[in-house]
């Protein structure tokens, strides 16, 4: 058992009520209680650490202010919420974070009233809370809507288009710039420039003295009146001309770590009359756990961890990541193709580019959290002759669709999408499944959609990717681990649109797409013990079908199976569309498809979610057999063969 | 016949090395006789009038100084781009312009070398002149790469995010902010009041000074030694704080339409060694012909229209465009429900929100060009207990896809999209169609998906959106007019899930999503001719399927046949999905679906788009007797009944 910290004052705080009960003095020793509690709670299940240490102050200080959950407290991204969710009822389950039928570990509705909108994707916080604002402005209800949003998601766009229209909500929204220098990755372009000139700038230190001062000063009642005076609100205010010419005011840089500032500036922003106001707090990620504040990426992500010593739980030896196969792939094949390119969007070793970036840096790109942008981005590179590969888990790439659409595939230019996170993925949840690019990618004329059944297949789709220039191409692949085959010596140029049989049988056909194959593999195994010979295929095109294949299997068994990482609308629609164009099912077809069940799954480990969905050996065992059974049950378990 | 206009000098330029021949004094004439051709042109073909005349003298003096095609010229949107067709070799077509077979409206890789980018949905230029300077960089070819990009377009967040990444580009990028105030509405947020504030300022008047003197000042040999220093650079720069945070040298507000100003200006920023550079070009839209100079839209897009009066060829009547009975609709029912919002993404007019503004300002948002932060901050006002419909065109809410993802679907929240320009669309071609709407929407959990079949139906769909608390909820209707039916008195709750007959035959079953009822209701006319007894239902709902009706026909139906103005993955691939879950394809089901091809169409009249695509009454007909021939030759005309 781990040693639980002692947190006597925490003990007595199960909601932001309790905690507005506790006089400003206190509150310096609940961040340090509810700090240790998060360490000691994250040591367990892993997680995201270093953002949410570094908002232990101002989650404090935001609930003690404000009046939650009345006033709607958005957070972006959301992977810095545990310690609100700790102090907001769910501590007796934070140690459950994460894990299947626990605590998410992102704000999510369903778990809490103080969660008034939930996230995972970046950048989506002040859209929301605008929302929020302008609904109550038009009800005439008094609550406020604070977003607090990273620098790091500052740069996605949406970001600045929900900044272009705040305007209107008044001084019902409040927006915390939470300023660490470092979203996942360390930040890049002009606007992370311009915050940390602003940082350094030393006004920052007077306002600081500022604050210090205004906040010993005044009694309580006091400064209520002198807060409201609009040259207040001005005084506190400087430099802060993007966000100003956008139509905030401005209020900052604070130091977020500093109670004795962060309480009175929140206070006189929940009580100004001029709004929308942003302000600006500069936090450390990983702050207040030594290993943390060390550690490069400040403990983003981190396994279950050793609280003492900071060691994180290793994982067991096994067969390489997907991610790092790709990476160190296109990092090769690029060393004797100069055209070749590498963009990510913030997501540099999540997606293996950083293999890449470090052998070929001046053709890798980190656009920052930016999807729309990097995939038009590497439209232009691609028409001006380059062959770029975007970079972008399966969900994000949501986020670019139009550009995929409009950009990429009208213009039939030959974008290569190394769409990692394919499927299920654990942990992350139903926010962060790659649920829908078969789907959305292979409903695209021009387009070609390759999935990988296994780490060696990947070696060849990326290679198969880079050298097709005649239109977008899209290979995808599942978080994590690869399966263990040998990798190729030498990689191999696939044929567009060819599958392959990995196992002949006679009566049963089961056509995969991408890493079900294994379990494609254990059915069949399983049900030629019962008698019912089974062929495997891996298709790995999705776009286009090999349509001689898939006849083939079609018409040369009795029963075929589909199956797929991805929902309704992929694979398996794209086989009965081709069985139906071409009158194959006229005649009887016991065709099924298996796919993604019509629900967002909760994050669990990744083979339970597969269970769960119905698309493991024995989903497919119990789909052929009702198959067989429906219309022949005389002849279950006699094969023809 | 239209009098041609006299142009005796643009009858010299076939393209811009010809321009480039020309004295700078010989530009003025030019520019006015390619205003006097564009006007006539447009004339004739109907367009984008406004925005093309606007930048007459910015085209002119782009090509006159940069050395297109080798420097790339990208026009964002591209609607603005009728000038630059005809100085790019493309005069004698100009009059086909948005005819089928003729010259697209946007600019277009496959037409010239001079449109290296393809465009039509906002906002993609300086992520895609991004990519050709990065490529030159990289090649260390010396090329350029010049987005113009209007302030309207400013306002999405992909321009905010190519901002933020193009420091790196150095000089070979150079963007021209096209200032005319005005996208397609006026402008909103932010932005737009920050630059109105620059314009507006004394240094506008001061710059022009400036520039008035240098030009007069300097013989050119030797200006050309004088710009290159840094020094004049950043003496042109003025107060553009916002663009110089992100990382460029900012130059303007410059007068867009005075060649003497341009030309010297674009020389520096051609010469500069410095870069990005941002030059701030305000013009007018409309600008040199009266009657869109009054026009409060400038003459936005028109119809034909007599040069002379500017009177626009009247739309013969009709009956109601769908737009306008959704946004009639929509005021009507927010009359009696206080809830309900209307959401607009800059097009108040083309979506029918304008209806709804009219009566009911304060619920009533234009977000401007911002997709995606209209989704959000919808789901923020249906998280707070508001009604919002979310009123996007089907090609444009691909932009907002992953908000339609994370923030709506996964949270369940009640948004309602009400998704116009559904399907083909005519002379906007393929980057205007709304082709895919039906598969990207119904792969989701949660969603409602309905198409109306006519305007009737819209009512009905609309007022049952309203009602829709559940969940999110997508009504998809398409361009243009309605078929002319009665509007409903009073709107009807539709059951959701539930579809209706429309024609009770025994043979053939076709099943309609959308307006190609009209074309199903004539196919079974003639198939009842033939003799075979056709039934027609309008499912209405693409999500959830009415699966009684549909078992129903496709078990007591020989043939049955969908048909949708969409992509595959959607309706038929949705239907074929449940036969196969069900076991009814098991025992022969002659089931087709009719659907969008697997090519993107270029533009013509929709009728014909429809023809060309097989989704038309002949279209069905014979994919029905193909059905029928294949299997039972001998029962050809032969109906069961």
């Amino acid at each position: 058992m781990v040693d639980l910290p002692s947190t006597p004052l925490l003990d007595t705080v199960h909601n932001p009520a309790d905690l507005r009960t506790l006089k400003p003095t206190q509150l310096r020793q609940l961040a340090d209680e509810l700090r240790a509690e998060m360490i000691s709670a994250v040591g367990v299940t892993g997680g995201h650490l270093g953002s949410g240490l570094g908002v232990v102050e101002l989650t404090t200080a935001i609930h003690y202010v404000f009046d939650t959950p009345r006033d709607r407290l958005v957070w972006d991204v959301g992977h810095q919420c545990y310690p609100h969710k700790i102090l907001t009822g769910r501590r007796d389950r934070i140690r459950t974070l994460r894990m299947g039928g626990g605590l998410s570990g992102f704000t999510k509705r369903s778990e809490s009233e103080y969660d008034p909108f939930g996230a995972a994707h970046s950048s989506t916080s002040i859209s929301a809370a605008l929302g929020f604002a302008i609904a109550n402005k038009l009800g005439e209800a008094s609550g406020k809507a604070i977003a607090v949003i990273g620098d790091g998601s500052m740069s996605a766009g949406m970001a600045y288009e929900a900044m272009n229209n705040a305007a209107q909500a008044g001084n019902r929204l409040v927006v915390i710039l939470n300023d660490n220098d470092m979203s996942i990755a360390p930040p890049v372009g002009g606007l992370s420039a311009y915050l940390s000139r602003m940082v350094s700038s030393r006004e920052f230190l007077s306002l600081r003295d500022l604050m210090k001062k205004f906040a010993r000063r005044l009694p309580r009642p006091l400064h209520s009146a002198a807060r409201k005076t609009d040259e207040f609100a001005r005084g506190m205010t400087m430099g802060g001309t993007l966000f100003e010419e956008l139509g905030f005011y401005y209020v900052g840089p604070i130091d977020g770590h500093n109670l004795d500032h962060l309480i009175p500036v929140l206070e006189n922003v929940r009580d100004a009359e001029e709004g929308p106001i942003l302000i600006h707090v500069v936090t450390k990620k990983g702050k207040g756990y030594a290993p943390a504040e060390a550690a490069a990426d400040k403990y983003h992500g981190v396994q279950k961890f050793d609280v003492i010593t900071g060691t994180q739980a290793k994982a067991p030896p096994g067969p390489p990541q997907y991610q790092n196969v790709f990476g160190e792939t296109l990092a090769k094949l690029a060393e004797t193709d100069d055209r070749i390119c590498a963009i990510t969007a913030a997501m540099p070793s999540g997606t293996g580019v950083d293999k890449f970036a470090k052998a070929h840096p001046t053709r890798a790109f980190d656009v920052g959290i930016a999807e729309q942008h990097a995939v038009t981005f590497a439209a232009g590179l691609a028409a001006q002759g380059m062959r770029p590969f975007c970079a972008i888990y399966s969900t994000f790439l949501q986020r670019a669709y139009d550009q995929v659409v409009h950009d990429v595939a009208i213009q039939n230019l030959p974008v290569r999408f190394a769409i990692d996170r394919a499927g299920l993925v654990g942990a992350d949840g139903a926010t962060h499944a790659g649920s829908f690019d078969v789907t959305y990618l292979a409903t695209l004329p021009n387009f070609v959609v390759m999935a990988a059944a296994d780490e060696a297949e990947l070696v060849h789709m990326t290679y198969t990717a880079a050298l097709h220039d005649s239109g977008p191409i899209a290979l995808r692949y599942p978080r994590g681990n690869g399966t263990g085959v040998a990798l190729p010596e030498v990689p191999q140029a696939l044929e567009i649109g060819k599958g392959r049989i990995v196992r002949e049988g006679k009566k049963v056909a089961i056509l995969s797409l991408g890493t079900r194959l294994a379990e494609a593999l254990k059915a069949a195994d399983a049900l030629d013990a019962k008698g019912l010979s089974t062929s495997v295929a891996d298709l790995r095109f999705a776009k286009p079908l090999d349509e001689d294949l898939i006849r083939r299997l079609l018409t040369t068994h009795e029963v075929a199976v589909t199956i797929e990482e991805n929902s309704v609308g992929g694979l398996g629609a794209h086989v009965l569309t081709l069985a139906s164009d071409q009158g194959l099912i006229d005649n009887g077809l016991k065709l099924r498809t298996l796919r993604l069940p019509d629900a967002f799954q909760d994050q669990d480990k990744p083979e339970k979610q597969y269970a769960e969905a119905g698309l493991d050996a024995e989903a497919i065992i119990g789909t052929v057999l009702k198959a067989l059974r429906w219309n022949e049950s005389a002849d279950v378990g006699g094969a023809r063969a």
